[in-house]
């Protein structure tokens, strides 16, 4: 009789959540309590065919939980996470809250499943979406080869910002559709403005038919915290403290699915067949690598699928050791929901 | 007495070329003669507020011409570049046909104007719209530091592909606009079709609502021409043959305005500080790079103007003498029309 809780039921990840439990043929819970804010508390989601009423975020929601998943922002999960931990919860978190916590596991299955277990404050992390996407591949290539460094340029959706950065992608794009705009400084802005789009944005920048070099909030000497958490988080899951990592992270004007071209460098030789080999003898990855079939991963392609989509993998010509690759992954999927459950059946095998 | 002619004067580059015309407050020329191919041949356009009659592409067009610009497909300039050349005129060449020919300089004015005068071939060649956008910046970076190595990853807009691939990226918006779509794999080329677009596109996936790692054509080991184009056309540009150089070109749903993550290494050590000041330097760089005043560069800001735009400037955390950076600059201009025009600039200031 194992009990899931899911928090934040109601945002994009907890819909994506729920979807992916209804489609597993079977689950191990024996009740799953959805949870929200005095917002969404009340409302009645269908999960598995039964309707289940959202109950409210307070401390007695945890009574009987084995595995609570979160998904909040950071300051609720610092929170709340605890209360479910003390109330005998296995908390698993999607906040960046706990995930550089030395005593919180940050962990993505097909890598570092082991590490579930040692989780002495009852708390285990989900990582970064960006960081996430390309984990599956990264990690399965560095047991081959024992990855050095990384450097990153990401293709992040609008969904990276939740229901709130699709709704305001759907309407900008609404806004410039059918204008001649895109041409001149200034004239995307214009045209949102001329829509009636409020000025507030999930974005600081327009981002139909535009990129925006921004993400997440302002660190140290110029760095975003979304670029640092690729960092750190990439050292942390792949249990490489030295690695050399530089990311910069880029939002374009996709609904879902985080791209990343990514320049890895590794301690011995590598090779493109050898890569391929081992890329697509991951039960997560789905190797789609033939530019002269047309196949190459994209957003398009990904998007609402499991799997991580590898492909355009080259041997570096002026780097030694070193491929570069496209990795694209559904962020509201591998990105969050699917890797925080997948933490959560891993842990339920052992209770 | 100076006679400019411009071969391929219709076309999205053309355009934007009469457009600078126009906006100089002196040019060089006593005339400046229009060519196009047959479907365009006749059309009057207006430059500097006269009426021009496109002529046909014929070998006495070049008759008394003295600079020609070319921005047509590769096997029109393989073909017509030398005919302008054999009939007096210095041809600038825009597109790939004599990029890499050692006897043709290849050449961006403020970075290596000199290598403008030795052109045996009586040709110049305009390097690619993308290693373009990023020239101005390595280049004052190379002379202060040194370059030893670059990892770029583009962003890469619609126009690219000429008018043709605007006009597709618009109806692909249109098409998507008002629907939930980019949800699952496959439904934004549903919605596309659905709308009645043929399937025949300027690029090889979806645009819309996509970002698509593929542009040019396939050579050697799963590269992209374009990928390649940026290696060796940095190379010769700046100088520098064994400038190490990994690129991934990615197509973005954006209209104008190529944009590039570069991960620049140098000779010796380099600061934020040190490089804002060459960079800030520079006439034809605007730099933007203040994030906590939401001040970094997009193509929506640097669309329609002639400076390099850049910003994002940090030192790499791991990797000795490398700044990373993104630049954005608008293919159209600086990336084609304007780099061509600044080279005829150039020779006629010697002719």
């Amino acid at each position: 009789m194992t009990v899931l809780a899911i928090v934040g039921a109601t945002g994009a990840v907890g819909s994506t959540m729920i979807d992916i439990i209804d489609a597993r043929e079977t689950v191990p819970w024996s009740e799953i309590r959805l949870v929200a804010s005095a917002r969404s508390a009340g409302k009645v989601l269908r999960v598995r065919g039964e309707d289940v009423t959202v109950r409210l975020l307070e401390p007695e929601v945890f009574d009987g939980v084995d595995i609570a998943l979160f998904d909040v922002p950071d300051a609720v999960s610092a929170e709340w996470a605890p209360v479910a931990a003390a109330r005998g919860a296995v908390a698993v978190d999607n906040s960046g809250a706990f995930r550089m916590d030395s005593e919180v596991p940050l962990v993505v299955p097909e890598v570092n499943a082991d590490e579930a277990a040692n989780r002495p404050k009852g708390i285990i992390a989900n990582p970064n979406c960006t960081t996430l996407s390309m984990m599956a591949a990264m990690g399965a290539l560095h047991r081959e080869f024992g990855l050095t460094a990384l450097v990153v340029a990401s293709y992040q959706a609008a969904s990276g910002a939740g229901q709130p950065g699709i709704d305001r992608l759907q309407a900008e794009l609404s806004a410039v559709s059918g204008q001649d705009v895109g041409r001149r400084a200034g004239d995307v802005a214009e045209a949102i403005s001329a829509a009636g789009l409020p000025a507030e944005s999930p974005f600081p920048a327009p981002l139909a038919l535009n990129v925006v070099p921004w993400a997440g909030s302002l660190k140290d000497d110029g760095w975003s915290s979304e670029e640092l958490k690729v960092r750190n988080e990439s050292r942390k899951i792949l249990g490489i403290p030295d690695l050399k990592v530089s990311a910069t992270c880029v939002r374009v004007p996709v609904i879902t699915t985080h791209a990343l071209a990514v320049h890895a460098t590794f301690a011995g030789e590598v090779s493109v067949d050898a890569a391929h080999k081992v890329l697509g003898a991951q039960p997560t990855i789905v190797l789609r690598d033939d530019p002269a079939a047309g196949q190459w991963p994209t957003p398009a392609d990904a998007v609402g699928g499991d799997p991580t989509v590898v492909g355009r993998v080259r041997q570096a010509l002026d780097f030694p050791n070193t491929l570069e690759l496209f990795v694209c992954g559904d962020n509201l999927r591998k990105g969050a929901a699917l890797n925080t459950y997948e933490i959560a059946e891993t842990v339920a095998a052992t209770l």
